[in-house]
């Protein structure tokens, strides 16, 4: 007899890991290869994060503050709300996982879009829950099917703004507008991994000056991206401390790893760092945008650090050959990749290398 | 309205995060505290965890190998199992939260011991899974107990080897008949935190050994232990392939964050430092246990680095006046406490707060 697993999980896709660089070197025997694929921040990190690394390394052998009560108080005095309002996680997947462990029950439905972040929906199916796919219209969020799909089954709406991969916003107006449409018993998840990046002022800068009215809401913030720290692990969200006190209830007792934790604190005081990435990472994209503009390719604007482009060609055949080449990017659908935005050196190899294989 | 959250977790409880030791210090006004109570290595960890750590700093902006493929290739060639057969975790704790999320289906009974490590309950609590307890005999594991309470509902059972708090082990042979007598469509999971610390011959120290034969057998081990690495959060678990693969699928895609992939990496070749870790841990316990002795204390023989101990007066009181003289152990029920093995210095120190506590 074979020990029966969850029914829920039968069809979940195991994660496929992106292939090591140092595998693509060795299968195509090249001397550099660079990775434009997941996002990452090109500049590193903070200097800071280093010492505060260095600086902790006495400690290893010490459970984390399971509480991360230091980097939950500077968060909080920061973003101007109470530490109970406060949650850092494991990433946001690991939030992302919690709040899905807390709020969905077998059948509820949960609305999300499509293309958006793969995580909303494998959490959903982990729980039993129904996704509710809404596609995006002209590459963004369509707000009003999302409204127009809410049932009382409803549990929850994932809305990644900038949202990945697209690149994508909703602006400020829109989301109070849809906000106050949502009935006040449906969590609604405004999903910021990339706000950093974010170029309009018309965007939601200051989500968190909503949770006072829509106590539905919560925001999820990451260090993974424009802070330069996705090796470690460490994101935060803010809400309703109700909502904040039941997704700590699935939490684990250290999910925040000690290395993580001072990372994060020297990290967030180091403005100037965060800075440099924004202004690279725009200069990086007004030259992308150029070349694309050149080569007749479509793309949406994008308000994070990747760019979603039509590169006339498949997708897949495409990744494909540019890794021959040295250079890792994500096929998407059709005929689109996903480019992160590098250092300007590797902005330029990759539409070098591009060129050639678009012949 | 507000938002309905799992039936499930309503009664879970948050984790209570112990009081960090700078608490304490501000709290008392003490200088020195020591923290005795959450079964860490008072020796750190290995000088070469260190040095992989420095020489992964350039990386933190990088997600890490969501596969952990060199760590798993490492353990599995030191295990002498196929690179399918383990999984690393970030830390025990996300082990078995994976583990339920995979198996635990509503009401399927879990068996486990009472007292025996908490997160057990809590995952199949937070799943919607029926906890069937089994009390401890004699301070171990009561295995005619546990085999008399399996029905057709049964999922998993639970065995925590030695276990935590007691630090009491059942043995090869024990084991190995009690695995003969449970149907093999019911999960048996064999928590090893502290099996790097047993002293005695007739532990089952090969465990991996015998999931040839037992294809319901899952061996979790840690490095947050013997191997000091508590504070950033890495274990991992061995078992059939299937069994894995079906963990695989609620894993986080970048579970193990890029320093404890390198960290554990290190410190698993550092074979004089486990050594050292296991003698000191004896030497601390055989004058704990003289001590006690002189004291007419009972406890139970401990195969693990801490020990459950009866001091003859109210456990919580005791935590409480030993935190006021800088000395942070765990209060267990009744008269009992948990004290961590420290170093000699630390051990001293204990024995002497703990005779003025008692008077």
């Amino acid at each position: 007899m074979s020990i029966s697993f969850r029914e829920e999980i039968k069809n979940l896709q195991p994660y496929k890991p992106g292939k090591p660089i140092e595998d693509v070197k060795r299968e195509y025997g090249l001397d550099k290869v660079i990775k434009l694929a997941s996002n990452e921040n090109p500049l590193g990190c903070s200097p800071k994060v280093r010492d505060a690394i260095i600086n902790t390394l006495d400690e290893l052998a010490i459970y984390p503050d399971g509480n991360s009560t230091d980097l939950k108080e500077i968060l909080a005095s920061k973003l101007g709300v109470d530490v109970s309002e406060v949650l850092p996680s494991s990433g946001s997947d690991e939030m992302i996982d919690m709040i899905a462990k807390a709020y969905i029950n077998k059948d509820d439905e949960i609305i999300m879009a499509d293309i958006t972040f793969p995580r909303y929906i494998q959490t959903t199916e982990m729980m039993g829950g129904t996704p509710v796919i809404v596609p995006l219209k002209e590459f963004t969020f369509d707000l009003n099917g999302i409204l127009s799909k809410i049932t009382n089954k409803t549990k929850l709406i994932w809305i990644c703004n900038p949202n990945n991969p697209t690149g994508t916003m909703i602006t400020e107006k829109e989301f109070v507008d849809f906000l106050d449409r949502v009935p006040s018993n449906i969590l609604v998840i405004s999903d910021e991994a990339y706000r950093e990046y974010v170029t309009r002022d018309d965007y939601p800068h200051n989500t968190i000056g909503l949770l006072k009215k829509y106590s539905n809401l919560l925001v999820m913030r990451t260090f993974s991206k424009a802070y330069g720290l996705a090796g470690i692990r460490v994101a935060y969200t803010i809400g309703n401390k109700n909502i904040i006190e039941n997704i700590n209830k699935v939490r684990g007792p250290f999910n925040v790893n000690i290395l993580a934790q001072a990372a994060a604190i020297a990290a967030i005081e180091d403005i100037e760092f965060l800075q440099r990435s924004y202004d690279i990472n725009l200069e990086g994209k007004n030259y992308l945008y150029d070349e694309f503009d050149k080569l007749g390719f479509y793309y949406p604007p994008s308000e994070t650090n990747h760019i979603f482009v039509n590169v006339g060609k498949n997708g897949q055949d495409v990744f494909v050959e540019m890794q021959k080449r040295g250079v890792i990017i994500r096929p998407m659908g059709g005929d689109f990749i996903r480019v992160s935005i590098g250092t300007m050196e590797e902005n330029k190899i990759f539409i070098e290398k591009l060129k050639e294989v678009l012949g």
